[in-house]
């Protein structure tokens, strides 16, 4: 929580976080969302330890800073007409800006930095900055940084926004049902009103059009693939497939509020009937599914839930990523992930060595055991996402039902 | 353009450039998707000099990967069982699979590095790395990387594809503009089905579902800001004001094709009338855009169109960021930028020095000058894409016409 940033940062011993937020990325810069509330802004947070994080920010964006709360630096502050026209190299005038910056606002000591930016001329900015700044020790956390451990769990204002996301996304993923529901069925295939079949092209575009009514935005592409390549788990179905009675469909779903707070959920559905192979291996996911959640508790880790979905699958007979990393079917993939600010985050559940993680009160993760089976024409996924809430209940923000057979009419 | 790529690699000394692929950014990572096509996938770009670009991914994504056409490197190729087994940190298993990955493949000798990625862990992970792998040089380029280089020119399928994105843009305006005109008016506002007001939100999620409807996606927030919010550049607009006649309105769109090429234009409308006080500002805007684009012609450097504009305005009576900037109202951006995978990339259009930009043959750049008066309630700007083509004419990819006065039924 935003509320842990101090203390974490007196524990790694660093003075500031710089964080930033540069041109085009503020959709996918969770930390810099974090302190923006997702806002479109091209600028820079900095934070000093037990202060008021400070936004640097351009004029013309001063309508959005105004709106994040956080103390505001317009960066008219610095006299870049003087700084250009004396150093015309455009990237030597960059260097002096921040030089500029950095001095004035004492942004110096031990100094982490973060966000989501241009890997090489943000290294180069920092590779030629440091030794002009007195004092400056540039130190980079590789696993876990500050931020990321604060985001880690949730508190209770962030909880209630992602059970919106949640109740949103269901709502969504029930329409979509509905409008596959609404089409005929002429020779097995899914038929629109013009009597040509409906592709997952079709169901994309309308799905992508349910999510504007809903007031959600999808920065990925959805996952919403058939047969053989719902045995692929990150194949995000080919859209000039015919959508078809008794094939397993995977639909993967993780939109958000603008800027907010992403929800993920995965549901398996086979239209009219399930063939018994598919059928199986579904009942096989579900009995893991909830045999998993029965055992998440605060203070569980998240390597042991791991285990416990190998264990099972591997009871049932299914091959895992536990005994063998190469291969392609069966259960292949982690249980789940964290989610907030990121589609993925802390905490993960590794499946080789136990770094640590342990369930705790707000903590957000998603349950998603599932089995793949491409050779045989079908993948199985079942996914909620789960909250440990600060009374420490274990719930699901996927209210939905996880049936795999959608009758139709 | 890629073609460039080998001779821009041997000018720089450099032996290999690796570009990184991070989970969840491939929407944004410019310099990844000039490689995979803009394709989701997790991985790592490493190309060679005088070399195919070879694709190291992950198994779950080997469809997808698959139609990159590059050559493809399945990371179980390493054993990350037994790294993980064997190091039981993270980070620490992370670099070491790094190493095995640098090692096996010769990533040696002066790297570049690229790509949108976690600036903090990413450069701790660099860190470590580096002294493991005998001879590796980490060159970080501060500003026109080597692939920015490459991307500042598009070759012929390049631009094709970017006229394309031109044209279904327009159509999304044309049909915007339809919309807004089918609307009933009272006092001045206009009206829904329902007697409601027209709000912004209601004009941008139907805008929204347009672009659903010709296939375009928008990963950044449209600009439809009304009256005094057109007079902030960056203003979104606020959704919760209704749409009147007689005010100026910035309609800002900047659509691709899914992970594709962008295209970027704006008008300036005025429902119904427009107000002389606009309709003068509109004029000179209008006069200076042509007054612009009739002095590009390949070699002209963008610094002199900047300049050319600054010109332009300030013989209108207008001040300009030029004078001073530090102000908040007149001519306060630059003219324009360049465009392709990114909305903002090479080249730029300096105000105060002239670090050599030209126009070249397959140079895509905006052309968006614009006066902004919030204390009088407006703002305007006119944008079009301009290409240079392989022959040297300049065009435009906006097809739609820049009248400021939408008629209303």
């Amino acid at each position: 929580m935003q509320a842990d940033l101090d203390r974490l940062m007196a524990e790694q011993k660093l003075d500031q976080l710089v964080i930033f937020g540069p041109d085009g990325l503020g959709s996918v810069n969770a930390a810099f969302n974090y302190f923006v509330g997702g806002r479109h802004i091209v600028g820079m947070v900095i934070k000093s330890r037990d202060q008021k994080p400070k936004l640097i920010h351009g004029v013309m964006e001063r309508d959005d800073a105004a709106k994040t709360g956080l103390d505001l630096i317009e960066n008219t502050r610095w006299n870049i007409k003087e700084i250009q026209q004396r150093i015309t190299d455009p990237f030597a005038a960059r260097i002096e800006l921040h030089r500029q910056m950095f001095v004035d606002l004492g942004v110096t000591g031990r100094v982490g930095f973060y966000g989501i930016a241009d890997f090489g001329s943000t290294t180069a900015l920092l590779q030629k900055l440091a030794p002009q700044v007195p004092g400056l020790i540039i130190c980079a956390e590789g696993y876990r940084d500050v931020i990321q451990q604060a985001r880690e769990t949730k508190d209770t204002h962030e909880l209630d926004l992602m059970a919106d996301a949640g109740r949103a996304t269901c709502a969504v993923v029930a329409a979509t049902q509905a409008f596959l529901q609404s089409h005929s069925v002429h020779e097995e295939t899914l038929q629109k009103s013009d009597g040509s079949p409906l592709t997952i092209r079709d169901v994309k575009r309308h799905i992508r059009r349910l999510l504007i009514d809903h007031d959600l935005e999808h920065p990925g592409d959805i996952i919403f693939a058939q047969g053989r390549d719902a045995g692929v788990p990150h194949n995000h179905g080919n859209p000039d497939v015919a959508v078809c009675l008794g094939r397993s469909l995977i639909f993967d779903i993780f939109p958000r509020r603008p800027g907010g707070y992403f929800h993920d959920m995965t549901r398996t559905w086979c239209l009219g009937y399930a063939p018994p192979k598919v059928q199986q291996a579904y009942d096989d996911v579900f009995a893991c599914f909830h045999k998993v959640v029965a055992e998440m508790r605060v203070g569980q880790r998240t390597f042991q839930l791991q285990q416990i979905t190998c264990d099972v699958f591997e009871s049932q007979g299914h091959s895992t990523l536990r005994q063998d990393p190469t291969r392609h079917s069966g259960y292949i993939h982690s249980l789940g992930h964290g989610l907030g600010l990121d589609v993925h985050e802390l905490p993960s559940c590794p499946t080789f060595s136990d770094p640590g993680q342990e369930l705790a009160r707000g903590t957000v993760i998603t349950v998603e055991p599932g089995l793949y089976y491409p050779d045989d024409g079908f993948g199985i996924r079942i996914e909620d996402t789960y909250i440990v809430d600060h009374a420490g209940n274990v719930k699901s923000l996927t209210p939905f039902s996880q049936a795999l057979v959608v009758p139709m009419g």
